[in-house]
């Protein structure tokens, strides 16, 4: 029997062996089971970041797939774990919002409440190991999710901010901003279009959008579609965050505007 | 034949292809073994950090898993490399103390001298690829350890400070601070007791255990059991390492007092 | 069937998902295939250091090994992108120099042109995994080259800078400095021979090569032969890039002086 793969990410960093520790009780939940790390290096907390990178990787893995995400503040609090199901794969971790952007339209839903499943006794702070890995192991090794706990109707959603129309354009803002400094924004590819659109943030105005990195001239910041669909502001060969400064902030406002015409800002 | 799975804590980092040059030579000797990596960042040549992550993360594996860790200035050195079973596990790397935490009652020990399970020639700067990879990649297809050379009879400890009781209650240390910059101290949680209990560290005095990190009110210090069993001091949505500055070092005193009497300070 | 192994080298971090996509294409492709990371920690753009850690993994590797190498700061230009056969490993990657070290003899060479491979859009931003994570995948599953596009004659080519003979001796340079701060160059350990060699660079002269980092006596810097055979430069216990400062930069010249006679700098 072909196990399905476990996908890992966490804040946990590597130096102080906790994802050593899950993947340990992976191991002995589901022998031999294949373990792929999406990533260790969200910044402490971050839960954004995590729903982020685990929205940019999960949708690309193969039915089947269960992914384990732990950025857990709130970890032995009331807070509940969750296993939830989304287009055939299935997302372990706590229900702070961490898994609401990949697995957007749940399936299914439980709650991690059946002991059986967990690592005896749960510790009070370290959860990715004794709930979220060892449940996921036993998924992995062919254990039904409904005998995981009850099912449940909901679980906490993160607020992605929306673009909305103004008199001139759409206005968005900065999503995230990815190592490479590029600024990424909630504003679709369709909502820019004609010739005639420019695209306004931090005292910038762009015209029209490139295609690639390599389109820019210099080090002027360009605007482009990026690998998720969305508008993104990239300086060649270099870091866009760094080129703007401090105006190159997670929330920043980001303007398209259609026409030459006045806009409202 | 399913064979054991290999794990690496190294202090290489990943970006020199050390660690990959160490995988290359694990598949070389046991094609399609599965490595599952433990931690590459280790500060260089920090041997106490290596041995806390191994001991952190290696008994959470299955029986028949060989750990692989390398955390070696002495390497080319006289000092040997060493093959130990612990708990039906192999740890495989230098005899410096670094495998001491996580193996620490061997059941066999050899010692790595063998050339025909070594790579031919042996580097003097880069046992990892050609002493250590290669040992674990012939023991992960099946060759026993007593071939690769003579059973020892002992192996470089590193020393774990103790405890010990005051007047007034326990005295301890810090022996390691997380990535979260939790401090987690050499205290075991049953050396505190009773409702007056306090804990009292770098010039604070925090009164009995809370139970998990959200305990906390504000930004001041709690206590509480970390998951491996150890008092640890911690702020809540904070990092207690910073926030306590410089007296947050390994090796910093920890008082438990378990009354509310005088203690010797 | 059992798949030959997939590696992974990048510049892109792991925070931000684009490595899991890239891991998820591949499972995708290819299920089951075992993914082994090389590293993602190279510096953005820094096709050099891709090129060194690439070549220092890959030769470990058995054969049938794909490996995958994405330092990419042409990526949606007119750049191809290549799959390269040599000592019967597989290199996918852009053609930019980043796989000329590793797979420098090439016995294939084919153009990733053809659509049928590739995700279907490719985005302009991330052929990483629109190329070339799924093109290895395919290869992993069974897929031949030759069906991958147009087979080509040549590739972009890394220059790596040759030592030469000077009046008393050979002339090389720093190439690459590694984690710990060793300095390692371009002049192969044959290159000093005779008791009286001396090794000079950044007001420094060294006399004769030390066998391991443990030989140094106190915080002098020492050369010894490095496990990629060439000369590198080491401090004991310490890191030769931070001890020597500015003058230990990649390109800096070092100078093997076989005799005590004088040279001409």
């Amino acid at each position: 029997m072909v196990h399905p793969c476990v996908t890992l990410l966490t804040d946990f960093g590597t130096g102080d062996g906790f994802v050593g520790a899950m993947k340990g009780v992976l191991q002995r939940r589901c022998p031999g089971v294949a373990i792929h790390d999406i990533t260790h290096e969200i910044a402490p907390g971050d839960i954004r970041a995590g729903a982020w990178a685990l929205a940019t990787a999960a949708p690309w893995f193969p039915a089947g797939t269960i992914h384990v995400a732990v950025v857990d503040p709130g970890v032995g609090t009331q807070r509940a774990g969750l296993a939830i199901r989304h287009c055939d794969q299935w997302f372990v971790g706590p229900d702070n919002g961490l898994l609401s952007l990949a697995a957007s339209e749940p399936e299914e839903l439980y709650e991690l409440a059946n002991p059986r499943y967990l690592q005896e006794p749960v510790s009070a702070t370290f959860h990715g190991r004794d709930v979220f890995a060892s449940v996921a192991g036993y998924l992995a090794a062919g254990t039904k999710a409904r005998k995981l706990g009850p099912a449940v109707a909901a679980m906490e959603r993160m607020v992605v901010p929306s673009t909305f129309r103004t008199d001139d354009g759409v206005q968005g803002e900065i999503l995230h901003i990815d190592r490479f400094g590029n600024l990424i924004t909630n504003i679709k590819a369709s909502d820019v279009s004609g010739p005639g659109a420019s695209v306004r943030f931090a005292g910038h105005t762009v015209l029209g959008l490139s295609r690639t990195y390599g389109d820019a001239e210099g080090s002027a910041p360009i605007v482009l579609v990026g690998s998720s669909g969305y508008l993104e502001i990239a300086v060649r060969d270099g870091s866009a965050a760094r080129a703007l400064g401090g105006e190159a902030r997670v929330g920043a406002t980001v303007l398209v505007v259609q026409s030459s015409g006045r806009e409202t800002e």
